[in-house]
């Protein structure tokens, strides 16, 4: 077999240089490249410019935390119980995020890249806009389908993080086909479902993931980035101030054993 | 039993509002505050100045991506297994995380840190320092334990993140005391050890987040969150140029099939 | 709020009793019941006879270990990379169990479940499960998809434990309608296809596992039951004869650094 | 570069062949081999016997399921955030197999085996148990240290597991060493502490595993191989009778929101 070569354009060194991205790593990242704008770069193998990474980096901050979530819980308890481990809490906290808790992002990011790839020419104002919106949501309504990126639990008057997010994009002058059909369906979505509902935040930083290029099939990956400062923002309080033994006994002491049941 | 209560200072919602670390998300966080920022502010709960995120995100760069590492390779392995799952993806490539890969910048800012706790008052110019190190180095000798963050297997000559960042701390009047420590250990080695010995980038990380005030047990987290942006970039190049499927078969189809041995 | 109960029939103890599945651990399981047993037991709170239980450790053995699949390579490099951690080694190994290389089983348990649930009354001789048979690989061949289990890349004339499994199964009366239909579709399958194909091992072990009446939201969830002692034995194998630092090697020292390209 | 070779006595197959530890896997494994058995099979390329095997799977019943533990708590809610990912869930839970909860089992055989090697000669009789365990029970208090595998913080009065290993071991012959002096140390601590502790579970097991000639440094993995037979049990419990959302919103609910503080 002939010797195989592995190609990168990442991270690579010889003996007195290291590069990044073909860069200096020392000379021309280090100190000069932010951590937002370095982690674009690094998944598109393309500097962003400075509006492209404030609405990263406002969408990562978005992310980042939500409290108490199942992924913030996880890695307490799981620091707990492995403290020799920070990696293993890290990414145990980061395995929750699938499908329920941080999908969305990814889902209505590509939700809303697949219409508009199935939708042929794209409405150059508000009116063509609010037409394709109309047609996608009563498409999905037929199927009995809820829209991605549409409803919360909690900001039922409206997510604040989507109306910021709308007004950072615009004004980078980054408010793409994904953020102009995503603003679309918020506007006529009532017509359809007879009640209003919110964009959520989730959804919109899918809408503005997409917009920027980024790889749809990774967008849940800038979620995880961003929920990983999260997590050692948790892990960071759990040493100074625990709570996961107590949430651990809270379950614990209020166990009630049952007789197995295979019909249960 | 009384209710329990849960308290935290990171992400927390109401119908209308969302806060994250006591600041409303929406108008003070998103568009405002960088994302590396905002983990230095999540791990410490307090707001870094421009210089000190500086140093920070210049040691997320120097940490987030060092090519064809074990780490990089289990995330492409991974991915080509269960391309279902991104976050599996992610976390397994951050479990190679540990003592021998990423463990030097911890190993190295706990050790400074365990050396200044007990050396009693800081030295205050050059040669107090060289003497602290001068110390430190030969009891390590005495206790035949190699000098954390000294010595590289390739950069031999000197290691160029570790020139930079010390150029970048002292810019930002950032030079702590875990730096000058460190450059101490740099110039007394070779008076015991006989030879000169290159401070590695791992370990000149290490110092600067120690400096920083950066939790010490955490030190290694910081090391795990610039490597996530890396593998995110390690995912997104196998997307597009795919070498994992190359590596597997590279490792199974040269297997021998040998006799299982007890005593082997 | 009320406080909170939560029920479990799995590990309970007092002071002076410990209790699993309602049995005295000490007493009555350990020294009594087998690990495959337990194993089958907590997963459907039903004890298996003693030919459910042959079945079971059969589909198990088959599923242990393939050699240096992706999962074993990611597991030797993850304990390469952080030998203080064999949790996290053995986490990262078991995240590659996903669609692609433990999914099968997964899959064909459930493909067949639904076309037995679909099906109406089951058939009550091999005719009528070759009619069904049929009709299932037709519809399948209509929509352009493959048939779940059907084909192997390498045993191309038979799987192994495909006629094994088959005969254990019926050895112990246990051969069910997931694994009739199974047989059914190895049988007619050429006449649609116009060529033969093994029914494979993974596909088998679904179909077996199905009938045994094990959750087939878990099926999956028994293929890493089956790996996790795999991966110990191949990080037992590691530790005795390493390979994990050459396969490393044989990546990083053949990489070849490329320019960064946007649009590649 | 020669090409490497990468050999292994596990899985390996040909065209028409499939071979597990030098064994037929179809006709020689399958339906023969148990799967506890074959677990220790892989770990050791030693064929266990019978009642190596009883022991074997004896230990792990001990430590598949001990309830709410932790792990439990923490697969069952990466299980609620991530449904997508049955290998992410299992893998979460794992990930708390670390020092505290499952690393008792370890650090005991490693304890117990380190002074079997320190000791020279192994005592012959009881008396000679006696005194070594004397000696290694004063050693620790001298150093301020708590002896593994002593003490249980509810089981106070002894550990039903621990009799009953005991038992199984000497019905099978196979009371070696480290049981030996782990016996031994139960005897004779009183004498030196003062005060009368349990013998526990978890180091019992480690003696066991330890006297079974399984590799000291992956003996936290066979707690988790239990575990993981565990934690299949846990989702499978809650697929029918969930409890991961309630114990989520029981801390979510419950959450207060503080002021950051960088100094608390």
């Amino acid at each position: 077999m002939p010797d195989r070569v592995y190609e990168t354009a990442l991270g690579a060194s010889t003996k007195d240089t290291i590069t990044l991205l073909g860069q200096d790593l020392a000379e021309d990242v280090m100190g000069t490249v932010g951590f937002g704008e370095l982690a674009f770069w690094l998944a598109t193998q393309r500097r962003p410019g400075k509006g492209e990474t404030r609405v990263f980096e406002a969408v990562l901050a978005a992310l980042a935390d939500h409290g108490f979530t199942p992924t913030a819980i996880v890695t307490r308890l799981t620091y707990l119980s492995a403290p020799d481990s920070v990696q293993g809490a890290l990414a145990a906290g980061l395995l929750g995020g699938g499908s329920r808790f941080l999908g969305v992002t990814e889902d209505c990011g590509r939700f809303l890249h697949d219409v508009l790839t199935a939708g042929g020419t794209q409405p150059s104002d508000e009116d063509g806009w609010d037409a394709l919106a109309l047609r996608t949501v009563e498409d999905l309504r037929r199927q009995g389908k809820f829209v991605p990126g549409l409803g919360h639990h909690v900001h039922k008057d409206g997510d604040p993080r989507t109306r910021r997010l709308f007004a950072i994009a615009a004004e980078e002058h980054l408010r793409g086909p994904h953020l102009e059909l995503f603003a679309a369906i918020g506007r006529v979505h009532p017509r359809v479902l007879g009640k209003t509902l919110p964009l959520n935040g989730a959804g919109v930083c899918g809408a503005a993931l997409a917009d920027l290029g980024l790889p749809l099939p990774l967008l849940r990956g800038f979620a995880l980035l961003a929920r990983a400062a999260g997590l050692i923002g948790q892990l960071a309080e759990e040493l100074r101030h625990p709570v996961a033994d107590a949430i651990f006994r809270s379950v614990d002491l209020n166990n009630r054993s049952v007789a197995p049941d295979p019909h249960r």
